[in-house]
């Protein structure tokens, strides 16, 4: 069984794929959750699991802001997962099931699956950028994949992948080449590519005066505990040329579903070609491509070579580009450990 | 690895699922099983699994009362599972498999899994309503579902959940608001439910005077610790109208398959409309659409989050009408392990 | 986890499953394999696996006798498995993957598994028979089977199966009533099946002056503990008559793809009717149909009988025509258990 991280805000979906009167199934570290729209259209998280015998609720009937179970009848609030109705008899404190904060932000639904009196929204990472980005400079998508997340999150961390794995389109050595800096700043993890005096990479190259200028191009991810990573690429003129300036922003989002799968959340943005609504969906259907036919073959072989095993129990050899990514474990560990001893010593 | 009680009569199957000259494989508390009909269309069963080096004599020929593994050629008597022959040697003591008593009665085959010499026909449960069933007023069916047979079981310990699960047939609250009464008579549990002046639910109302007539229906379920459980229904007039009464007598039959698989047989007779056979099959219809697609549905989905492990290990906040289930499940215990205590002092 | 024998020669495929330019992936002893030609058309094998992050190099680039891994670039030597380019950095000694000996001969090609210093091809099992046959007179499979290898040899090593399992080209009942002789000859074993007197098994007397005349038969099988398995018949005129002789060879070689996974691959060869193209079609559609069509499916059924357990644990009543496959087995144990003491006092 995975060790979790709990106390944090996970990305549980996209807001918009929970319209109004819908309702979602999603596993998350392990917990199988509900989701849903009450009557004012707020989303709202439970178990997946009546308290009475474990029957998912998700087969019985969301009214409003309760929920019914179809197997007995019980219905809890959306809210508190109390119990208010047992048809059977009297309400004991044993018939309730989790709820868990959930709160809508940046297009997405944030799920809190620690201890619900410690759920900060503040504490939901700045993805701003998605609500600002127009229309037509946007796009997002989600991709289940067969992955322990902490494979996801190494694959950012390390974008000099870029350069064989994506060669088509991010390819050219330049990440290769970069010089990188990796920073632990508190519990997150800052890594920057410096690529100076380089052809753009090939996605860049028709946005240019030049497909063939030299360029600067400098990338940044900031990596989160709970699996949110911001990375923004920018593109400048090598040689001070005015007028040269592309700049995206970009999440990339590993929600661990089990120890073995992972919700790939992303999206991107962008500062050129704006209101280029056909350019937006060839980016949609690019990233789809790289992340879809990539990516994620990729790093679910990857999954199936290390098996149910850790890949560090696997004697990978680690090697320079590995670096943010081990300080992210070592991290990850150290604030799960952290989690277990506080539980324990809540409980003595 | 499952515990299993031994010592009593399964049902293995429908007879008419075992024509003459046919055979069938069927698994029950994990033994692998060869059913067939003799030379005299006697049904017999031995383990599906030859003596010699394990393959299943089902893929080899059957003789009338004898079984030849289709591997090395070596035959089993029927009767006893003794080898008969062995065309490369002399029969050895080992050269044997094991043999079960099967008895066909109430239209069923049923298979003693224990101790040989203590398989006694007269313990098989009493079914005979299904033989004196008019030909039209009978059906029956079989289900295999992926589920803990106590979990099946449990469903019509507490016959509640069909206000809610199978409201449009048995709903309208009559389960709910009836007086239960619950009583372990030597190793099975008795469950009655008296409801009185309600309305009928919503099969029954079409066979009445005056569907919203006020009537009393009572529900009797007895349950054995094989998994049969006998469920007769009876309507009469709230309020003394004579020649309203309406009488169906039905058995639900789990038989452990493994751990969380269960064959489910059920049938059901009735006391109207008995030369109907559009009806008759109106019914049966309605029987598999209810069992099929609400109940095995809702219960699979039940064990899929228990997983692995036992419902009670799970924490269920059980309430005043899981009385009968829990009882069940005690008494079942109970047997089982005063099996496993008996065969260890006798093998001391 | 199964434990392997490793130092000896795998069949790991026809030589003909890897045309020139190709390349093939397959799984031996439970390691991960990437086989291709280089340049010279040499066939090479490395362990499926990047030395970085467990990455298949399949899913990379093949360079002539170089493979670049598709995750992050670096290149690894296809005859010793070192590092020859690290884009990002200093080639550490731990960035070399395993790189395996073989050898192409017999129209297969031949994989060492074990300590690379001690693969000397003189010890690859004589297929010359494959070498020499006339094309029209030899013909070869592969067929993988969810088995554990030893049950596909123990088949070949009783060979009285073919009374009863392929009674239609093999059977008649001359295996059983054959004298037989077992005999170990340092780490094989060798049978002898002679029957004398008989009438032909049923493939053979299409080729008699007539079908029903008197023949002796005898068939030998030397089993290496590899898997791989040479099987000769021979048929003469049971009274002398000059000019009836059959002749045929034939290899059995089963290669442990995973403790329950077997890659079979069997070829046979004659001395008769040696330019009929379309009669040799004949006989390798037969071959698929008896190894594919009859033995395949018992043994993985007895597999499945016996799961995740050795047969041995299983309590098989074993009789004569087990003896050869008890010496066999009890030569594999001794061997590994030989090569595991020799691992533990080098570590030492």
């Amino acid at each position: 069984m995975a060790e979790w991280l709990r106390n944090c805000w996970y990305m549980a979906a996209w807001a918009d794929e929970l319209p109004p009167g819908s309702n979602l199934t999603r596993t998350i570290i392990d917990v199988p959750l509900l989701l849903w729209r009450d009557g004012e259209g707020r989303a709202r998280a439970l178990v997946d699991r009546c308290a009475h015998r474990l029957a998912p609720l998700s087969m019985g009937r969301i009214e409003r802001d309760i929920v019914r179970c179809g197997y007995h009848g019980l219905a809890f609030d959306g809210n508190t997962g109390r119990c208010i109705h047992n048809p059977h008899g009297p309400i004991t404190t044993a018939l309730a099931v989790r709820a868990y904060a959930l709160a809508e932000r940046h297009k997405a639904l944030w799920i809190w699956m620690g201890e619900q009196d410690r759920a900060d929204e503040d504490a939901i990472p700045d993805l701003s950028f998605a609500d600002s980005a127009s229309r037509h400079a946007f796009s997002g998508g989600y991709m289940p994949t067969a992955a322990d997340h902490r494979l996801l999150e190494d694959n950012i961390l390390d974008l000099s992948h870029g350069d064989y794995l994506h060669a088509e389109t991010l390819g050219g050595g330049s990440f290769t080449r970069a010089g990188v800096k990796v920073e632990e700043r508190g519990d997150t993890v800052f890594v920057r590519w410096s690529a100076k005096n380089e052809k753009a990479i090939p996605i860049w190259q028709p946005e240019l005066p030049d497909p063939d200028m030299m360029v600067d191009m400098t990338t940044e991810v900031l990596w989160h505990p709970s699996g949110v990573m911001l990375l923004d690429g920018i593109l400048t003129s090598a040689n001070g040329m005015a007028g040269v300036e592309i700049v995206t922003r970009n999440a990339h989002v590993m929600t661990p579903e089990t120890a073995t799968t992972t919700h790939y959340f992303y999206c991107n943005s962008r500062n050129y070609r704006t209101d280029d609504a056909e350019y937006n969906q060839g980016i949609a259907a690019g990233l789809a491509m790289a992340f879809g036919g990539e990516d994620k073959p990729m790093i679910e072989a990857q999954q199936a070579r290390i098996g149910k095993a850790d890949l560090l129990e696997c004697g990978p050899a680690l090697i320079s580009i590995d670096n943010a990514s081990t300080r992210a474990r070592r991290i990850y560990r150290r604030l799960v450990e952290a989690e277990k001893k506080a539980m324990e010593s809540a409980l003595q």
